[in-house]
């Protein structure tokens, strides 16, 4: 079916509820406010996001959601995570990074399996849709196993196989992204994205980087790279690259030529900011990650006020727990007030932006999402507001950021297609993946 | 009844689940996992709390609930909040402190009456029974209409009538706190207990403190202030007090011979802990309000070494915005952790520590609470963790500080008495409360 016919069909009408949402065309802080909204959708795309009545092509559709008291918000994009991770979730907390990685991390993750993938990535993409998270960006192994579970939940996901450029199995690991691109990129309904995943520039040499950027090229895809994360990084960085930061080292070899998706940026200098914001790299800010490892606070206002488009991710779960990008859009606006010495810093609409429509353009992906506006893929979520914290409701983008909890979200729409409706999620067997997840972890403990 | 009678008489057995308390004997981070418990209940007090099968005296009661996959933990304890703020939360956010306070708090405050107290504090109650709160510390004012919110919910308090020496009513109010005392204390089936509430030092004189003193040792009453919340008041202190920081200046008069519970504590030096650690002074220390208003860190961990009783709390809802103490719980391992740059900081059991037994012994209601521990009240909570970010099942300490949520407590006992069940409050009408919140917010708004 062509767009243009498919611009004629609504699928399914919203009506009753507030609608919010930050605007493509406006500043990083500007979330407009619609009291009673209506949003009709059509071909998996937003075909009206306004006051009520709608205009009265949109006003009668095969399935109407009257959702009044509610808010209608784009879904959350977390811009950074390794999703099957959650099957370690709690399995090493409170210890020091190397000893964390080495002693525990790394050791179980190798005895991981594609089915093992197949079930963290169910459990996380279950997680994040009763959340509220519509869009993912991942990045670890087997991923053809975490794009069956992106196929299997309905949610949307922008999929990299991390790539460590020093190990032994690096060329196979090149080849499995190019063959994750060949066979998943822009499947499931277009709800899937593929970019390859070089981890760091401390664990790729750079003549591996140019293989991977070779082969970006070819498929013309985006990088996903970790960035900056801590100071050790940097400074190791330095001394081996003749004073070049990472971010200056990644620049000096063209990678930000490519889309890039840069996670953490924690340490960066005002000369890092400006390459970010002249390139146009996106960062995915992990605040939750980044204050229980210890790892140092981003910059994030000053990478705002230089143009760096900025999003929010959760990390893996086994440095977060959980995968709730709401968490992370409070945390980001409480943290970015201290390190500033300045309550009015990341106000409630500006962090509110971040975890929408900023990660949509931290990943690129800003003309098909991350607001609720025509045109874009129908990605939205309704919270219930109808709760003690929600009220009164002197404001109700503070309230978001400030007040409300995961479990607010009550219906999920993503590519135009529900996957949850008050609080059941829609063709999966929960209780199946939990029964899986658990099963596959205590298997991999008696492994490790 | 007689308590020798009660503990015969089992009320309620809850049977089947993982049972996770500190100990009041134990260390700080000391707290024990039951995989397969039993809690038996008797006259408002725990009289079993280890592993299944319990004795044969406490098998049968007259109601049983099978708790099977869930978690009981000790209520939670906010240890610093102004309850009737609910009325306020949203109203005004990302603002200069004094900015916020002179321009939008205290012109609304001075419209609040006892009807707004009542209906912003049964919002803040029930907001915080579905958070697994059982017990609060307050500090505000109309606080008889406070005390009947706290009787009709079922919830524990510690009330205190906020005064302000500076201010012209400042004997009337407390007249008031005598009367709140007279009136309150002890009240409620023994879930009130009434506090005096000296605001500050930097609000409250010397010869003001000399009189609140002087009623508290005639009830035998403890005190409820804030202490070195910003650093402009420990600057000033010094200032005007011959170099004495808040703490020095409390303990030269005398204040800390009372029982007294201490909100804030961010700036304070070396000597103010060990003035707080000798003189058993309890801490409520308040990350997200610290770093919403950008007050700065407490030093938790040096406090916690230096043996001071530190509790937690979310103080009032214009400054955090919600009164979620799992949320503290989590923040205050996170903070920690990042002001420390070591991720080994307050580990999960000790926040989980911090959040109940922690709060009791900053109330000085240790013996009392705090603990699943027979002779204790009861007042517990079950938390529901059959939910995609509770698994896989590595380490429940670990899953309930780092990813639970608010919303997984299901049932809230406090008192002995079932107050909320399986997410159903017990004796309120919800939707009442909300819409006399909404109400009254709403009048505030136009007389502000």
């Amino acid at each position: 079916m062509t767009e243009a016919a498919c611009d004629k069909k609504v699928d399914i009408v919203l009506e009753g509820m507030t609608v919010i949402s930050p605007v493509s065309s406006g500043k990083a802080e500007t979330v407009t406010v619609i009291d009673k909204g209506t949003v009709a959708i059509g071909c998996g795309k937003i075909l009206y996001a306004g006051p009520s009545p709608a205009p009265p092509e949109f006003r009668s559709a095969k399935k109407r959601i009257d959702a009044s008291g509610m808010i209608a918000l784009p879904g959350f994009v977390n811009a950074h995570t390794h999703t099957a991770m959650t099957l370690l979730r709690g399995y090493a907390d409170d210890m020091v990074l190397m000893e964390w990685l080495e002693e525990k991390i790394w050791p179980i993750e190798a005895h991981l399996d594609s089915e093992d993938v197949y079930w963290g990535t169910m459990l996380a993409c279950i997680e994040m849709i009763r959340a509220g998270v519509t869009t993912f960006a991942d990045q670890y192994f087997f991923m053809d196993a975490a794009a069956k579970a992106v196929r299997d939940t309905g949610i949307r996901a922008c999929l990299a196989r991390g790539l460590i450029g020093a190990s032994p199995d690096s060329s196979r690991a090149l080849q499995e992204n190019i063959d994750l691109y060949k066979a998943w990129h822009g499947e499931a309904d277009g709800r899937i994205t593929v970019m390859f995943g070089p981890h760091a520039p401390y664990t790729c040499p750079l003549d591996f980087l140019e293989k991977v950027m070779a082969a970006a090229e070819e498929y013309d895809a985006g990088m996903h790279i970790h960035l900056s994360e801590t100071r050790g990084e940097v400074e190791e960085s330095k001394a081996r690259h003749g004073g070049m930061s990472p971010i200056e080292l990644m620049d000096s070899i063209g990678l930000f030529e490519f889309r890039t998706l840069a996670a953490h940026c924690v340490h960066v200098s005002p000369k890092d900011i400006e390459i970010l914001s002249a390139k146009g790299v996106g960062v995915a800010h992990n605040p939750t990650s980044n204050m229980k490892l210890a790892s140092g606070i981003a910059p994030v206002p000053a990478m705002l006020k230089a143009g760096v488009k900025v999003g929010l991710g959760t990390d893996g779960a086994s440095s977060n727990n959980n995968l709730d990008l709401l968490e992370e859009a409070r945390l980001a606006a409480f943290l970015h007030k201290l390190a500033e010495n300045d309550p009015t810093v990341i106000p409630a609409g500006q962090a509110l932006a971040m975890a929408t429509l900023g990660g949509a353009k931290a990943m690129g992906m800003d003309s098909e999402m991350g607001s609720l506006e025509p045109g874009k893929k129908a990605d939205l979520i309704l919270l219930d507001v109808n709760k003690p914290h929600m009220h009164p409701r002197h404001d109700l983008i503070s309230h978001i950021i400030y007040s409300a909890r995961a479990d607010d979200v009550a219906t999920v729409i993503i590519n135009g297609q529900t996957v949850m409706e008050d609080g059941v999620l829609v063709g999966v067997d929960e209780q199946e993946v939990l029964a899986k997840a658990e099963e596959r972890a205590k298997a991999l403990v008696a492994k490790a």
